[in-house]
Order: structure tokens, then C-alpha cells, then sequence
């Protein structure tokens, strides 16, 4: 099974549901949508539109579970809205001008109206949810929405700890996890979760379909803030150092805070400067900032192998299920 | 029946929701939360809080076609955290410093704390209609649920008309009702719907309730308008003309508009001066604005009222609908 047949399904359905919007008086509207989600404007194609690993986690879990992956379509175009609807308020919070190489919907249309944009995006994962009613039973649906809302409260909570760090010196290991458990490891959670339900899995294995998610997002954020460090910038696509540059309260900076040595007492004293970065990168990586997080990555990696080994996935779909693991785990980008 | 014996179990089930981030960690969010729902901070109480006019509606539409209010009060607080998300990211994109005579959120805690705040409000909208699962079958949850989201994707259409009309010389009457149809009467009419589905009315009856919450808003909405710039300081609490320096596109100015004379020129010729309001206002009369927008006001409440006798509420909850109803629609503030 290549995981690959599923995106233009994926397409499909989420420009059903963006198409909500493409009534008179309100095309301009609809059109800032399908700029964001990559489909008009400049710079379209798959780079604009991002991986979709969060609805492909939804259809593999639940074809995984034994369940026909096509009814859950809608349920996993939920998901790749919600992530959506953070991305455009997030690049609102942070001033960040680009995105996906692209310039952000608040460059483009202006901050009041890039709000309404993720509102309305957020608007359409509810009611994607709801479309599932023409092959779920209503208990089923209402579970799923349940999951979903819980899930976008841990978005909120994760991106409040996220701006709350922002001036704060003092931060620690142990403020790292809650924050990246909100803002990454709860919606990939979630699509795991769903996928299961949806797959017909009883609360046991939901269970257990709910913790490889976690930790697949706790492991892929570890990784994602190493790479933002230490990553090859003809890899990734970014500047590696970038997140030392912009202050980024990443994994290794806290490690490297903890040890209250040479890399604490620089970071403290303000902003890195781009000619410094490669300089401080390795000062870090000296006192223990990439050795550390290399090893929390393993950890996270190893425990969402593990559950994925004990959810036992079937068939193809589950066996596309450790590649994606596999893919995203040790990826260089 | 007094609906003001309603107002503690609103608030009651409002604090309930809304403690779902009184978390560690979370503390300082759960406050900003609090503080602009008029619980706390500085001039907290009745002014600060709102009328909540919305979960009244669902209550009283609830008892008059014949059901528990009580079971139905996860949903009147939907409808009003949904409110109030959209006040607080309307006051963002709008700037606007005061709300309800307090400072507002993004004053308070910056634009990017307001813009979480006003997302997680949402969310809380999204569980309280899941937590209607204690007293329903999913399938009316589904369907209540699936009001609402439609509903929320009207507001941001009429957030997005009002803000595309920004800048716009050329408006006319007729851009004017498909704003507020999303921006204020929506929720009204999502209030009436869901509450008669909850109180166990047919689906011919719950359109009934739908026309009577629509008309009702419309009506509230041309009324607000009215009295934005003609209404008495004293009474409003608010600069009577402040709607004209602010450049509302108010129904009176887009019948002024409509006119092309003196108010029309003045108008597109850039924002009106606190110094020439009082003239501005009387030209706009003279030329129609406010006759005519009061004729719009009657019809409306005309149909408004109509449709509530059609509705036939039920009751004692049935007799306060028509007492709220007069309230609101002939209100001098």
C-alpha cells in the first residue's frame, strides 16, 4: 500500500469542505482559504500544502483496525483543519512572514482578516466531523467530536505555555513537555485516537492507538527542534541555526539552561546573532544540548514503535503505518 | 416566571465550562478567560458579563415547546462562549479598546494571548454541546452541534463582509442584510433553533423558532444601529454619534448612501469629526436615513413577533419569550 494513493483523496475532501465558502459575496474569502491550504496563488503544489501526515494517520489507523478508510475521510480532513487553523493563527502570533516558503495569510491579507481565516477553518473541522454521519452512527460521531475539542483545548493550552515562555529566563526540562504535548504530540494523538474509533477498535486498543500518537509527536518534536539546530540547511529547507536566532525555546536550549554554563550565560543575555550561530550551536552541543536530546528523541521513537507494535495494526495498511513511523522518525528533514 | 431567575444557573454552568484551563500551568490563561467573561479583574458584575441574551433564548425556547431548561443548559452556554469568542477576536480586528466599559483582552494581555483566548472560548462552545450527552441521545447532540457549526461559519462570513465593506464607498441597502444576517442575527436564530430542538419540537416547529430568532435579530441589529446615532448618550452609555466618527456602515448610512445628496458627499469624502456629528446626524435624517431605518426596525420586529405567534410558545416560558422579545425590540438602550 503506498500512503501516497491517499492524497488526492485527502485533496479531494478537504477542498469539499473549504468549498463551504465558495458562495456569492464571499469568493475573495474562500480564495484566502485555498491560498493557505496551497491550492491557489503562487507557489502551489505539494511543498504549499505540507505532508497531510495527520489525516494519513487518521485513514492508516483506521483501515489498521480493520475499517473502510474511505468512510473516515471526512474525520481525517478534520484533523488537517484544525492543524490548519493553528498554523494561520500561530504565524499571526509569532510575526512570522513565511510559511511552507510561502508568504503567511496576515502578510498577504492583514492581520484582522487572517484571524477570521482561521476561525473559519477551525469552523470547518466541526463540521467535517459532522459529515460523518452518513456512515457512522451518532454515538460514534459525538465520541469523535469529544476527542477533537479536547484535543484543540491542549492546542490552546500548549500554545499558552508557548507565548508565556517567550520572556522568561528560568525555564527548565520540565516545562518543555507540556508545551510540545499541546502544541505537537495532542493533534497527532488525536488522529491516532479517531482513526481507531473509527476503525471500529474497542476503548482497549483506542487506547493504545492514543499513546502511539503521543509519542510519535513527542519524538518527532524532539527531532524537528534538533534539526532546527543542527540540521542541513539544504535538507530542510531553512536556515539550521534559525531557531537559536529566533530564541526558540526548543528541547536542547533547555537542556543547555540547565547547566547554567558558558551557553546559559550567553542565551540569557539576549537574541543570538546570525554571525554567532554556528559558534554557539556547537557550544551547545558541547554541554551536552544535542547528546541529551538525541537521547530523549530515542526514547519518544522507541516508546511509539512500542505501542505501534502493541496496537498490532493489520494488513497493509499497518504495515504503511511503521513506514510512516519509520519515515518521520528518522528523517532528515 | 422572572428570566432573571435564570441568570445564576447561566453563570453557574459558564464557570463550569470555562474552568476546563483552571489547570496548573494554565492559571494565568484561566484568568484571562474570566476577566473578559466579567467574572474578574476590575469592574466585574451585571455590566461587565453582558445580558446574556443568547442562552436566555435557548432556555426560555427549551420550556416553551415543553422541555427541561435545565437539562438544556450546556447548550445556552454554547451559544454564549461562542458569542464571546467572537467579541474577542472582533475587538482585535476591529482595535477597539473597550468592551462592555472594560479595557479588552488584547489590551490587557497583547494581541497574541487575545487571539488563544478567543480560540479556546470556541473550543469551550464545542464541549459544551458534547456535555448536552448527560440528558440526550447523540443523535439530537449531532444535530444541535451541527446548528451551531453552521452557525459559526455564518459569523465568519459577516465578519468577513463587514470587514471587506472597510473600505468600500460604493455599499448599498442591499450589502448591508447579508452582513448582519451572519454577524448578529446567526446566533440569535441558532439560539431559538437549537432550543426548540432541545425542548422536543418537530422540525416544522423548529423552523418556526429559526424565523423568529432571525427576524428578532435583524430587528436588534437596525434598532442597535438607530440608536448608534440618534439614540440618547444617557441612556446608551455610549456617544450617541460614535457609530458616525467610527464610519459604521449602519443600515442609516447605507440609506444615506443610497440617496446620493449632501450626507452621501460628506460621507465618502472621509471620517466624519466628533465636532460636525450632531449636524452629520440631523442631515442624515432629513434625508431619510433615520425614517427609513425605522421602517426597516418595525418590519422586522413585525415578523419577529409574528413568527413567535406562529411558534405558539408554550407556558409561562412562552409568555416571558414575548416579554423578552418586546424588551429587547423596544428598548431604549
Amino acid at each position: 500500500m503506498d500512503i501516497k494513493s491517499f492524497l488526492p483523496y485527502i485533496e479531494q475532501e478537504l477542498q469539499k469542505q473549504v468549498s463551504r465558502l465558495d458562495q456569492p459575496r464571499t469568493q475573495p474569502f474562500h480564495e484566502m482559504l485555498t491560498y493557505h491550504m496551497g491550492w491557489t496563488g503562487e507557489g502551489t503544489g505539494l511543498e504549499a500544502t505540507g505532508k497531510r501526515i495527520r489525516p494519513l494517520l487518521v485513514l492508516l489507523c483506521t483501515a489498521a483496525c480493520g475499517g473502510d478508510w474511505q468512510s473516515a475521510l471526512p474525520a481525517s480532513t478534520a484533523v488537517e483543519l484544525v492543524h490548519n487553523f493553528s498554523l494561520v493563527h500561530d504565524d499571526i502570533q509569532d510575526n512570522s512572514p513565511k510559511r511552507r516558503g510561502r508568504d503567511t495569510t496576515w502578510v498577504k491579507w492583514g492581520m484582522p482578516m487572517a484571524i477570521n481565516v482561521g476561525d473559519a477553518l477551525f469552523v470547518m473541522s466541526n463540521q467535517a466531523i459532522i459529515d460523518l454521519k452518513q456512515n457512522y452512527p451518532a454515538e460514534i460521531i459525538v465520541r469523535a467530536a469529544e476527542i477533537l475539542h479536547n484535543t484543540c483545548l491542549e492546542l490552546t493550552r500548549g500554545q499558552y505555555l508557548d507565548m508565556s515562555y517567550e520572556d522568561r529566563k528560568d525555564l527548565r526540562v520540565e516545562d518543555y513537555w507540556p508545551m510540545i504535548a499541546g502544541k505537537t504530540a495532542a493533534l497527532l494523538t488525536a488522529s491516532c485516537e479517531i482513526g481507531a474509533l473509527l476503525g471500529g477498535a474497542d476503548t482497549d486498543k483506542q487506547e493504545v492507538y492514543r499513546s502511539y500518537g503521543h509519542y510519535l509527536g513527542l519524538a518527532f518534536q524532539v527531532q524537528d527542534d534538533i534539526l532546527g539546530i543542527w540540521g542541513d540547511e539544504s535538507v530542510t529547507g531553512k536556515s539550521a541555526a534559525s531557531d537559536l536566532v529566533e530564541g526558540k525555546n526548543s528541547l536542547p536550549v533547555l537542556i543547555g539552561l540547565g547547566k547554567k554554563a558558558r551557553f546559559a550565560d550567553r542565551w540569557v543575555r539576549g537574541p543570538i546573532q546570525p554571525q554567532e550561530v554556528e559558534e554557539i550551536a556547537r557550544l551547545l552541543a558541547s554541554e551536552g544540548g544535542y547528546g541529551e536530546a538525541k537521547e530523549a528523541s530515542i526514547q519518544m521513537t522507541d516508546m511509539a514503535i512500542n505501542s505501534l507494535r502493541e496496537a498490532d495494526p493489520q494488513g497493509e495498511a499497518g504495515e504503511a503505518l511503521f513506514e510512516l513511523t519509520n519515515r518521520l522518525l528518522n528523517r532528515d528533514q
